[in-house]
């Protein structure tokens, strides 16, 4: 700037930074709704209304930039989770992929139910045969390796019920709404019981989120010198759970400081909600209420994994912000590739 | 922006566009240096190269600001850690601040030492005595309460020989490198052997360094909901120690990125150096050696505390850069505040 400022003649300049200002004048027109798969209503107001609060200098509500981190909830928040969580999906993948080096599974639980496709058997094990099939399956190897893995199989997986890859089944309206938070110097985090290490590899190019924005349960790894170089292992054994009470204590570890916002849409995400609620000035509160059969599933109370039912209560006692997904989400998937090329 | 050019006459525009401009130039040649505490040779040489490398657009060296990670250990990397490890310092305070509560330590050690001012004795226990004097001391409380505790200390605490505060033994050239790896896009990180939460509540203020980007040894923590609201507990058990082969474990853990650029000091940082080293295409590996007894302390391979033998080795045969503290840094602290008050 500073040689080319020095030698422009003053007319250019003019003219330059008029067009400029234009520019911006015409985006901002173009930007007016930033959450415009949102219905009107309160649930968008509140929303609205937070964010103006937190960001207007000099006003009683403003909040430094530094301080205004945003935490969300990944499975049943940002994306889909029905049929079931997408993790568990890989997981079951994975153990397919694996099997032929593994003839022993044929006759062994709960590798013998996933390899007959007795999904229900499997879920009814519930967490400690997921666990089982975790460490079988992602551990054993790098880091890196893992990664590899991961993003492969992201690339073209698809929900069994839709048919559309998993990662055009994420929330276009929390897309939205993450991009309206960062437009407002907002930090945004995932803050999931699922894997760190399944979810970074691809959260920056679905959500706009880096991986060191991603705060999830960690699988144990340890450093190793090996001829070829130094290694990160991935090790059959859990080192942190970030789900339920793990939440807080996750952000805490990981981010060192009281989220600003936080959204879930279960009762494994009450206690960071409870968490952000009892931070000092205002806060903001919010769940995701699965009630849209139609276009996406519903389901709350009465489902064993991704169970809004605490939380849900404690929402409507505090007055916390509970978005209902059919009424006031306009869409809820992003517009499809295909269609968007057009 | 929108609603204020659209009503702004255009020559009040001209001026208040072209002052802005001048600004930007003044700034400019004012920062023509932005290493002016380091020595010119061949280590600020490597510095300078090796950012203007991965910042030259269309370069063959050019990597994306978001893959700008820059790792630095805090003791002895970033501020003095002689004649005892800051933390230490603190810890034998809150031995002391606690004392009249625990009348018993008088007869048990190792706090009867560190009552009786021998120093020599609890520096010969090694890392148990003072993990033990750490959790005596560190836990027990939230979160927010230990921050304040650190937050109160640091504010006052002098190095016992200096009579500096501990805040103003920082080293003023990599102040500036920081500030230079953060204003080419780089994020900079503290990854440290000492603990988390004694140095987030300062880190911002004194580094520029967020909460969120320091990693380091952490205590574990407990979420519990008690009648005035929830909290975080310290429990009395170490999480994490994040030295040493840790400390690829916790850049991986928290940052889920391998560094662009890593400094240390000492063997506890090798593994770091290794594993940033190991990443594909250019990257930095950086280690300060004490070279200077008189402006600061001089010590490498015969120390216990701050050792630096293989790391020095290392660094030698493979060519990373080596800071000559005495050669290579114009100043080591920065001016005192008093003298920048005149």
């Amino acid at each position: 700037m500073k040689r080319f400022a020095k030698n422009m003649p003053l007319s250019l300049f003019v003219i330059l930074s008029f067009s400029l200002v234009c520019t911006s004048t015409i985006r901002a027109d173009t930007q007016t709704d930033p959450l415009p798969s949102w219905n009107e209503g309160s649930t968008k107001q509140s929303i609205v209304r937070f964010v103006d609060l937190v960001t207007k200098e000099g006003g009683k509500g403003y909040v430094p930039p530094a301080e205004r981190i945003a935490v969300f909830d990944n499975d049943g928040t940002l994306w889909a989770e029905k049929p079931i969580a997408v993790e568990l999906a890989f997981t079951l993948d994975r153990v397919k992929a694996l099997a032929p080096k593994h003839p022993e599974w044929k006759q062994k639980q709960p590798f013998k139910d996933v390899l007959e496709g007795d999904l229900k058997s499997v879920l009814a094990g519930g967490g400690k045969t997921i666990s089982q099939l975790v460490m079988a399956t992602n551990t054993g190897m790098t880091v890196a390796e893992f990664e590899q893995i991961v993003s492969d199989w992201i690339g073209s997986a698809r929900n069994p019920v839709t048919k559309r890859l998993y990662t055009e089944m994420v929330y276009q309206p929390m897309l939205e709404f993450l991009a309206y938070l960062r437009s407002n110097g907002f930090k945004t985090y995932i803050v999931s019981g699922g894997g760190i290490d399944f979810m970074r590899p691809w959260t920056e190019n679905v959500y706009g989120i880096p991986p060191e924005q991603v705060v999830g349960s960690c699988i144990k790894v340890k450093y190793e010198m090996l001829k070829s170089g130094p290694v990160l292992m991935l090790l059959p054994e859990m080192d942190f759970i970030d789900d339920k009470d793990g939440k807080p204590v996750g952000i805490n570890r990981f981010i060192g400081r009281r989220p600003l916002l936080a959204f879930g849409n279960s009762d494994g995400d009450l206690q960071m909600l409870q968490w952000t609620a009892a931070g000092s000035g205002s806060r903001f509160m919010g769940l995701v209420h699965h009630t849209d059969a139609e276009r996406e599933w519903a389901y709350d109370r009465n489902v064993s994994l991704g169970r809004l039912d605490k939380a849900l209560t404690e929402a409507k006692e505090k007055g916390w912000t509970v978005v209902d997904m059919k009424k006031d989400w306009k869409v809820i998937f992003p517009v499809q590739r295909k269609q968007e090329k057009k």
